[in-house]
C-alpha cells in the first residue's frame, strides 16, 4: 500500500457514516470517493469529508481507490462485491455477504479464486472486551473449553421495516454471536438446537421471526455453547461471554461507562451499562480498520467470507431446529473449500 | 407446638450432622432422639447434643417427638418417612424423596391423605440470595419473566461410589435448580432439551452420568429457562441466577466472603468466591429449619413432596431428551392430586 | 494446656455472651465459670452454657480454669486483671485495657513482671479482610508502604450513656483502627492531626466528644496514614482499609453479604454492606479465641496490652491535636519497656 | 454567535492538539486560527485542520475570531489574556491563570471590567463521572455533607523540567480537585492541614515540591474533606470522589474500560482501570468545549477565574501549612470581588 491509501465508501447511511469517519481519523488512509444511489446522502458524507461524490459505482471504484468499503443494505453486497473483484481492489464488505445464499457463495468462490483479500465486518472481534478474553482463552488460562456462555440483547426493537430486511434474529444479530464462538473457541458447532418466539412483539411472526431465543450449539470436540439473544431490554444493551474451561472461568462483562453508586439505606444504586448498542460497540470500528490495513499488508489475519458462510450455515440450521423442535446438524457442505484466502496465514 | 419441641433426627452422617448443629442453636426446638443404623455415630452425635441414642426407629419416633428430620441414604427415605406417617408426626426429608419413583410417590399419597406436614428439604429456596431475587420477582420488579438462568457448577467431582447412588446429575444437582426455576417463576415446564457429556470424567458413563449438561426448559406462558450444571470447576463453587423480563433484569450472583483485591500494573487480583460447596449454603440449612417450624405452626409454606415429584418429572424428561437429542415433554400425569397437603395457604 | 481448657468468662452482658458462644463452639475449651456482679444475668448465662455461676470473682479465677475472659465495664478492666496475675492465670481483656491510664500501665507491667500471657481483645486483626489485606503487605505485593487509608464509620449513634462511658471516639473506635494501622504497616505514628466535630448530635459535645473525625498520622519511616471515623452513616455499617505502595496498592472492601442486583433503566440496585457492626465482624470473635489458645499454647502472637498502650497513647495525641488545632508528636515514654511478654516470638 | 464560530487556539503543543481536535469533531464550530511562537509545531496543526498558521498573537485574535483558547505554558497565560481582553473577545484558558499571582489577579479583574466571558479549563467539572456524582449531591441524595474524600493519583512521574515549572503539586494536580471539591460543595474551605514528602523521587524536593501528599479541609459549614495525591502508582491512574452525607454516600469509582475476568482457583484476575491520565479523562475535553459554547450564549455557566483565585488560595494554604505542620486559614481577601461575571446566573 502507499504511504496513505485512497479508500471508496460504498453506502451512506448511518453506517456508511461511521466508516467515513474511521477513514477520517485514521492517518494510514484517506476517503478519496464515496457512492451512493441516494445523491443527497452521497454528496453530503463526501463534502464534509472532502472526498469525491462519485456518479457510479465504476467510477468509485476506479479512480485509484486502493480497497473499498461495502456499507449498502443487504441485498446488494454481493453485487458490488463483485465488481471490486472485477476492478480487481480489495474490499471491506458490511455482515451478511448477501441475503440470498446463491450470491454469498459465489462472491466467496470468485474472490478466492481472484485471490483478492476480501473481508467480512465482524466487528465484533475488535472488541477489547472480547479480545483481552480471546487472549486467555489462546494462553490456555481456561484450559479445554468445557461450556461457552454468550449473552446478548438490545435494548429497543428494531422497527419493523428493517426486521423485514434484517434475515432475521439469527442473521442479523446471531450471526455476530456465532462468529465469535467459532472464533473464540476455534472450533464449529456440529449440532445446533435452537427455541424462540414472538414473547413481546407478535410483529416479529408475520415476518417468520422470533424477538426472543436461546440456543445450544454442540461443537467439534464436545464442548457446549449457550447463547440468549432478545431484541429488547428494559434495562439497555447486554452484550457478555463467558467460557469455562477445565482450568478456569473467563468472563466479559457489560462495561459500565459511568461507575457512580449512591448508597442509601440497604441498596446501592448505580448507573449502568450502555443504554444502546452503537455506543458499545463503536470503538470496534477504527480498530477494525486498522485490522483491514494491517490485513491488506499482511501483517494480520481478518474475518473471511468463509466466515460468513459459517455463521450462515449455523443460522440455517438454528431455524431449521426451531421449527422441528429439535436438535439438527449443521451443514458445510455447500462452502466452498476455501483456496488460499485471507483466513490462512500471511506470506510474507 | 410445645414452647421446645422435641425433635428425633434419623441419620447420622454429614448431613445429619448439619440438622443437629441447626437443632443445638435455634431456641424453639431441642434434639431429643437421634437414630442411625451405624451405632457408632449415632451415640457420637447423640452424647455431643445431650440426646438419646435411640435404638430403634420407633424408639426415636415414639418418645414424645413432635417432628422428624429424615437424613438417612436416599434409598430408605420413602420407608422412615412412612414409619413417620404411621407414628402420626410430621416429618422433612432430604430430597429427594426415594430413589424409586413408586415409593415417592406413595409416600405423598400417604402423608396428604394422613394430613400430615411433609417437608422436602429444597434448602436452596431458604437462601438469602434466591429469597431476595425472588422478592424482586415477586413484586413485579422484572414485569413478565422471559428468560432465565441458573448455573450450579461444583468445584471437586463427587467420589464415584457417591456419583453411584445419587441419583444422577439430574437428580442429585438438578433438582435443586428444577426446584428453584418453577418455585421462582411460579411456573412449570412443559418441554426439556437437554444435552449432556462426559467431558472430564469418562468414569461417570459407566453410571449412566454425565459429568457437564446444559438443558432449555420451556416454561408455562411461554418463557425460556437455560440451565447449565457442572461437576467440577477450577475455580470454586459457582451458584447464579439471572431473570430477565419485559421490565428489567435481576441477578444473583456468586457472593465473594472476603473482598480484598491487589492492583499491581493493568491488573487486578481479588479473593474469588466460595471453594466448596457447604460453605456457600451453610446459612440456608438453619433457615430451613425455622421455615419448617413456622410451617408447622401453620405460618408458612414450605416446599412439599409434590415438589420434590415435579422435580423428578423433570430430571426424567431430562434424561430422555439427552437420549433422544431432541426437546421432550415433561410428564406429570404420575404425580397424583395433591389434597390439602403443605403446599396449600395454612388454616388458622 | 489440658485437651479441654476449662475457661472464666467474666462479665455477662452482650459482649460477654458473644464470648460465651465462641467457648461453647470451640471444641478446644469449655466455659466453665461465670462471672457478673449483675446475679440474674450470671445465672442465665451459666444455665445455657452448663456452667457455674460463680458468688465471687476469685471463686470464678480459681476453679481449674486455665485462663479468663474480662468482658466487663472498661473501668472494672485493670482491677479484674491484675486479679488474674494474682491467681496466676492468663487473661483475655476486652479493650481498652482501663479507662485510667496508670492502671492500664500498671496492669501491663504486672502482667510482664509475671510473664504471663496478657491477651488484648483487638478482633479486628482476626478479621478475613484484614488478614488478607495484610498477608499482601507482608508478602511485598505492594512494596514500601506510603499511604494508608482506614475508613469506619458505624450505622446508628451509640446511645448517649453509653457514650458517657465509651471513652469516647478516639478510644471506642479509634483504638481498634489505630492498631488496625500499626499491626498492618509494622509501624507507628510519630506525629498526628486530628480534627472532629459534632456535625450531627450535639449531645457529644457534653461528653466532651465528637461524632465525625478525619485524622491524619505520619508514620515511623514516612507514610501518610489517612483515617475518618464517623458515629452514624445513612447506609449501614462500612469498614474499609486501602493500603498504596511503591509497587501497587491492596484495598479491602466493605462486604456485600447478599449479591442481588435489579437492573431498570440505566440504574442498578442491589443491595448494600452489612447494616450493623456486629454482624460484620461477628465471625472475628471465633477467629480470636482460636488465635489466643493458639498463643497460650505458644503458637502464635497475639495482641499484647503494649499495643493497647500503643493505641491509648495515639488516641490521647489526636485529642491534643483537635484541640491544637496542629499536628502533634505521638508521646510513647510512659509505656514501660516490654520484658519478654507475649508480643515477642514465642520459644518452644 | 454565528451558526459556526471561528476559534482561535493559542498554543500548538499537547493540550493544544487535544482543543483542536475538539474544535474539528464539533459542528458548532471552526478552528480557524492557530498561533505558537514554534513555528513548526504551530504549521502543522493548522495544516492538519485546515486552519490559518497566524504569524502574531494579535493577527490570531482579530482574524473574526469569536473566542480564542489558550493553552500555552502556565507563565504566558496572563498576557494571553489580556491581549484577548484587549481585543474583546472571550477566552477559555489552561489553568492555572498565571504563576504570578499578581498577573492572575490582574487578568480576572481586568476581564470582570470587561464583562467579557473568561472561562478557566477546570475539565474535570465535565467528567460524566463527577457530573453524576455531583448531581446526586445537588439533588438531595445524601443530605448535608458531612465527608468528602478526593482521591488523584498519576501513574508515572512528570519529567522533572515539567516539574520545575508545573507550579507544584498543589497547582499542578491539587487545583482540579481543590476546584472539584468546592464545586460539589458549594463551599469553600476555611481552614487546611497538609503534610507531604519526597517518598520516591527526591528529585522533587529540589523544586521545593513533594511527590505525595494528604489534606485535610475544613469547609464552610462544618463538613471536613480529605484528599490525597501521588504522582507515581504502581497500578495507572486513580481517581476517585466520595462524599458522605446525613443521608448516605456516593462514590464515584475509577472505571475499568475493559471489563475481562478470570477466574482461576481462589482468586479472580480482572483488567485494572485506565493506566495514564489522559485516556481517563479524554472525554471531559469535547464536553468542556460544547460547556464553554454553551455559556458564550448565555445557556450554561462555567468555571470562571475567580476560581481559578480560589484554587490559588487554597494551594497556597495547604503549602503554608505543610510548612508550619499545623492547620492554617485559607486566605481570600486578595481575591477582587467579582462583578457580574460568568459565574453567575446567565440572563436571558
Amino acid at each position: 500500500m502507499p504511504d496513505v491509501a485512497l479508500a471508496a465508501l460504498i453506502g451512506a447511511g448511518f453506517i456508511g457514516q461511521v466508516h467515513a469517519e474511521c477513514l477520517a481519523r485514521n492517518r494510514r488512509v484517506r476517503l478519496s470517493q464515496v457512492f451512493d444511489t441516494d445523491r443527497d446522502k452521497c454528496s453530503a458524507l463526501a463534502q464534509r469529508h472532502g472526498a469525491t461524490a462519485a456518479t457510479t459505482l465504476e467510477e468509485a471504484l476506479g479512480a485509484g481507490s486502493a480497497f473499498a468499503i461495502i456499507a449498502t443494505s443487504t441485498e446488494t453486497h454481493g453485487d458490488i462485491a463483485r465488481a471490486c473483484i472485477r476492478a480487481r481492489i480489495p474490499f471491506l464488505c458490511e455482515k451478511p455477504i448477501d441475503t440470498k445464499l446463491g450470491s454469498a457463495i459465489e462472491t466467496h468462490v470468485d474472490a478466492a479464486a481472484a485471490g483478492l483479500p476480501a473481508g467480512l465486518a465482524f466487528n465484533r472481534r475488535f472488541d477489547a472486551h472480547y479480545a483481552a478474553l480471546k487472549a486467555h482463552v489462546d494462553s490456555g488460562d481456561v484450559g479445554d473449553i468445557e461450556m461457552m456462555f454468550l449473552t446478548s440483547r438490545t435494548q429497543s426493537p428494531q422497527p419493523m421495516d428493517y426486521v423485514a430486511s434484517s434475515g432475521g434474529l439469527m442473521r442479523d444479530k446471531g450471526a455476530h454471536f456465532f462468529d465469535l464462538a467459532c472464533w473464540i473457541s476455534g472450533r464449529r458447532p456440529t449440532e445446533v438446537y435452537a427455541a424462540g418466539d414472538c414473547l413481546f412483539e407478535p410483529g416479529y411472526a408475520r415476518h417468520g421471526d422470533v424477538d426472543t431465543a436461546v440456543l445450544t450449539l454442540r461443537m467439534e470436540g464436545g464442548a457446549f455453547c449457550q447463547l440468549n439473544f432478545s431484541r429488547r431490554t428494559g434495562y439497555g444493551n447486554d452484550e457478555r461471554i463467558e467460557v469455562v474451561g477445565s482450568k478456569g472461568m473467563v468472563q466479559s462483562r457489560s462495561p459500565v461507562p459511568v461507575d457512580v453508586a449512591l448508597y442509601r439505606g440497604n441498596t446501592v444504586q448505580s448507573l449502568g451499562g450502555y443504554q444502546h448498542w452503537y455506543p458499545r460497540v463503536a470503538d470496534t470500528y477504527p480498530a477494525q480498520l486498522d485490522a483491514f490495513l494491517d490485513h491488506l499488508e499482511g501483517r494480520a489475519l481478518f474475518p473471511t467470507l468463509e466466515d460468513g458462510l459459517v455463521a450462515e450455515a449455523i443460522a440455517r440450521a438454528a431455524e431449521h431446529s426451531m421449527a422441528e423442535r429439535a436438535a439438527v446438524p449443521v451443514r458445510y457442505e455447500s462452502i466452498p473449500a476455501s483456496t488460499g484466502e485471507a483466513d490462512s496465514e500471511p506470506v510474507h
